[in-house]
């Protein structure tokens, strides 16, 4: 029973979600796009899923197999990927945030934040890095960068023609940058050399475009110790053949040939994503710009890192909802055993699989997780464009909600991610083990997403330590108000209750965990870090939990069609047999640090 | 901050539960085992250990990487496989369980079944698989095969020199043998032809050693329907050149060169275990003798799967534990940021990572599932053995508990394995998905062990299904014996208060949820079905609840020493950090099977 790699965008999901749970359209009309409707919203979804199913697809399990080669400094990327990235650029796929002054198409941020991102890792999760890598570095020079940084390099990012990376990690310092040692020595003309040599680039080396602008974190000579020292450099691959440190403008786009000191000095053998190099980089002398203000490169690298948290997370979505569909496919013709309620159909040798309560717990537990973080992405997505608003207040909470979700979608959806793909390489049996029915890449390609970016348990510190407590709990009050509406507005309504109920008992306890967490935590910051992951865990079933209520209300006003028939019967999945896994985590942060810190290290 | 991967094998932690908490030396002693004495042991344990360590660990990336070459129907080991196995056959390390009389070393079968599997599994899982299979087919043998089927295959088995497999799945017929099409038609002179083709067949060819003897099930021409007309027969690849109708009783081991109708026409690619070829292989008018009465052939093999069944647990725990020895070794080195109750040492440049709770919490998940699961395959072991005594009742409690450990061990341990290879992983972060650091093999390994020897899900089934409900209950009773009078001995000792209050609150939900499961899967058998794989994990932390409790029991005794403080600190963080996950699994099992079987299967 062999089969092909099967995908289809979930484009009928997209549609509910911003449609009829979400209402995004006016939202983002009223926030200056006023030509972005419906229509138009579809027509997009339609055109990205149809491209990377016919473009990005059909070279996916080439990229695993052929990767990269690596020879002398240079990376060549499988003939394929240079053929399917340029057709992408030419399509206009890859700029579909950018600004339109810049040559991007201009809409709203969640298109390309999330529904770009999720089809795209389904597709091809070693190609989609490098345009989304891009996008990130042309947002931060679109928002930071001078005059003639945007000019020379955000544009021609924002086009795909040339492609970004974020240079961080040193071989000594990963989680802790403040102990990076590349340095930046500034010159009279306002340019500096930067030296130092980086770990873990992705893309840092490729032959897709013709150049590579590395934003790369570095510390200036006096600068101050720690994280405050450091600031954010520009640092192209290649200079323009033209400069002559009197400026970028007017200058054209020839290229030096000669690069400019920055080298690829090695490429790491990864379990997965073969097709995205993580390279070795060498900064000697190299010329570049510093972009925002002196000692303000974390806070600026944040806002891409926090970015490209929000993709990662979508990694876990986009992994997870391919290796779903494939191993539906592949039970849908599986005919093993009968029906243990006696035998479903007498005149075939065997039941189909699906007749078998553990092979649906399988399926279901990956359809509606992936459903679930669909509808909080969604969400995400639309609020990061709201935090951009005019209006105060909607930008207030906007921001507020991102910065309290960015680090849940980044752990828990990459969490879940790695657990689906599990499973459906289990519902298959030893085929999903095998290469050829594709879900085994899927299973080592997502499981960086739990790395990248922050490991999942930064993530989780970030939230208990930092953005529920940051600013007195603005952040959890923004959340907090509208779900303690949604509960009270659906209290007597009696078809919601077996949704409504365990939402309600789910947010009590995240309240309780959190008030619990906080003052333990001022006691002892231990007990707070040995907590973070369950609470993090534990909070994002909960924000689950408030989008299967959503989306059940919006569905029981349309029983009887069969698509709002089984998200009810989604959501009905879920508060059953996903949500009560909340009971165990919340003893686990309730049981404290001690068990961990009183342990002693020697022995371990 | 490269390393080579680290391997030394838990000789302690055995010396430790086979002496200190189960005293195994005399009960095997008692059971005819009259001269293996604890320095036997040892002396077995520290050969073993130093052996695969020597001969096994310093291959097992080779094998990876250089993996098998098929060509030709022929499979090409690497060389290195080759010499390595040799040298453990000539060292007499392949059948230490083996009888005497056939050319084994003749130890309590516990030594093969545990440790031999834990120490060649964690240094080499793909070379330890076949003469893991080739004892599994000697047993089989030499409890039921015609005497000169012993004597001419068993004992070669016994010392190594020829391999053996198991042939069960057909393409259409995995979990459900029922469907196998394969055929074998008696002959006048008592052999059989055997006709057919079998997928998925661990080490079906290759060329380490001379001879490789075929497990295959069948059915006879008028073989009843299903199941019940499966036989089991005996196929070489190779004929004995002498053979001549008249039985092999006097007939040299020198080998026709012609094979027997037995070829491979593929071998599959997989994740992992790549220097463990997984092949297709055709039967066509093959030779074969039957093993064991006419349509007895599942109970045989299930014989046979039963103790492959343990060995494929033991690779959940051999892997994982040297996931976990590396990723300690890594965290020890490596320092990031400050202990964020206050910095503890500052003349670094920051601490080491040990001192974070996050890092710690995932360590000690690793090992103190590792340990706990070790003591629980430990007294499986020795209960392998006593299911043989002479003793009735006490042949009757050993054979009944290892009826119901048997899809415990399978399941939860290889769930824990992949679990555990993969926070070992996240300890490392980027590191550990690269291929040099060597934890990606063991996570890539590791994942068929929930598959291999029948699904975790179908484990499941048999435990719920089966093995609780199997004499009226009595396999449970056999258990809940002695772990209600452990409970009742410790109720008024204060200092086990801490272990033996969630122990006996985990036993009588045990209890509660087994008394569930039957009443309500005798009404809706659905029911059962859909909560057996949340029940099995509730089961297998209950059984390692009761472990930890009885290794804190001793340790108590000898507080002050270091590896017994450890032990109970171990003991406390198991029931503080671990075992509050089975709360929420009580509730996914009373959630019941309505969620699962009402779901429109259509729009999954």
């Amino acid at each position: 029973m062999k089969k092909m790699v099967e995908y289809n965008a979930p484009k009928r999901d997209y549609d509910f979600l911003l449609n009829e749970v979400l209402d995004a359209i006016p939202i983002v009309q009223n926030l200056g796009y006023s030509e972005f409707d419906k229509e138009f919203l579809s027509m997009l979804t339609e055109g990205w899923a149809e491209h990377v199913k016919e473009v990005w697809l059909p070279i996916n399990q080439l990229g695993d197999r052929e990767g990269l080669k690596f020879n002398n400094g240079e990376i060549k990327m499988p003939e394929e990927f240079k053929i399917a990235y340029k057709e992408s650029v030419d399509a206009g796929w890859l700029s579909t945030s950018c600004k339109t002054e810049h040559g991007g198409m201009g809409v709203p941020i969640f298109f390309q934040t999330v529904i770009w991102a999720e089809f795209g890792t389904s597709a091809n999760m070693a190609l989609s890095v490098l345009p989304a890598l891009s996008v990130g570095v042309y947002e931060v020079l679109a928002e930071h960068g001078e005059k003639e940084l945007v000019d020379y390099f955000a544009t021609n990012m924002a086009s795909g023609k040339w492609s970004g990376t974020m240079c961080l990690t040193e071989p000594h310092a990963g989680t802790d940058l403040g102990m990076i040692t590349t340095k930046a020595v500034p010159q009279e003309d306002g340019t500096y050399l930067v030296t130092g040599t980086k770990i873990f680039i992705t893309y840092g080396e490729h032959d897709m475009t013709e150049n590579i602008v590395h934003l790369v974190l570095a510390k200036t000579p006096d600068a101050p110790e720690g994280t405050r020292g450091i600031s954010l450099f520009l640092v192209p691959k290649y200079m323009p053949s033209e400069w002559k440190s009197e400026g970028l403008s007017g200058v054209s786009e020839e290229l030096n040939t000669q690069h400019n000191g920055v080298t690829c000095s090695g490429s790491e053998e990864k379990m997965g994503v073969h097709a995205s190099p993580t390279c070795v980089m060498n900064f000697e002398q190299s010329r570049g710009w510093r972009v925002g203000d002196l000692y303000n490169g974390m806070p600026l690298m944040f806002e891409m890192m926090n970015r490209e948290r929000l993709a990662t997370g979508m990694m876990g979505i986009g992994l997870a909802e391919i290796a779903y569909q494939n191993a539906l496919s592949w039970s849908k013709e599986r005919r093993q055993g009968r029906d243990i309620n006696g035998m479903q159909e007498p005149n075939e040798v065997a039941d189909n699989i699906l007749v078998h309560p553990d092979v649906r717990r399988m399926l279901l537990e990956a359809k509606v997780n992936n459903e679930g973080c669909r509808a909080l992405a969604a969400w995400t997505g639309i609020l990061l464009d709201q935090s951009h608003s005019n209006d105060k207040e909607e930008a207030e909470m906007a921001t507020a909600l991102v910065a309290l979700f960015t680090p849940i979608v980044k752990a828990h959806f990459t969490d879940l991610g790695c657990e689906t793909a599990s499973t459906c390489m289990q519902v298959m049996g030893g085929a999903g083990y095998c290469t050829e029915y594709g879900v085994e890449q899927f299973y080592r390609d997502v499981r960086i997403s739990k790395i990248w970016e922050g490991t999942n348990g930064i993530q989780a510190l970030d939230l208990a330590g930092r953005k529920v407590t940051e600013n007195l709990g603005k952040n959890l009050r923004h959340l907090l108000w509208p779900m303690t509406d949604f509960i009270n507005e659906n209290k007597n309504i009696p078809e919601m209750s077996e949704f409504n109920k365990p939402l309600h008992q789910g947010v009590r306890g995240l309240q309780q965990l959190t008030l619990l967490m906080i003052a333990e935590g001022q006691a002892n910051p231990h007990f707070l870090a040995a907590g973070a992951t369950d609470y993090c865990r534990y909070f994002g079933n909960v924000l689950l939990a408030y989008m299967w209520a959503k989306m059940a209300k919006v569905s029981l006003t349309k029983k009887g069609e069969p698509f709002y028939d089984a998200k009810i019967a989604s959501a009905r999945f879920f508060f059953k047999k996903i949500f009560p896994e909340t009971v165990g985590l919340a003893a686990k942060v309730q049981a404290g640090h001690k068990s961990l810190m009183d342990y002693p290290v020697e022995m371990m």
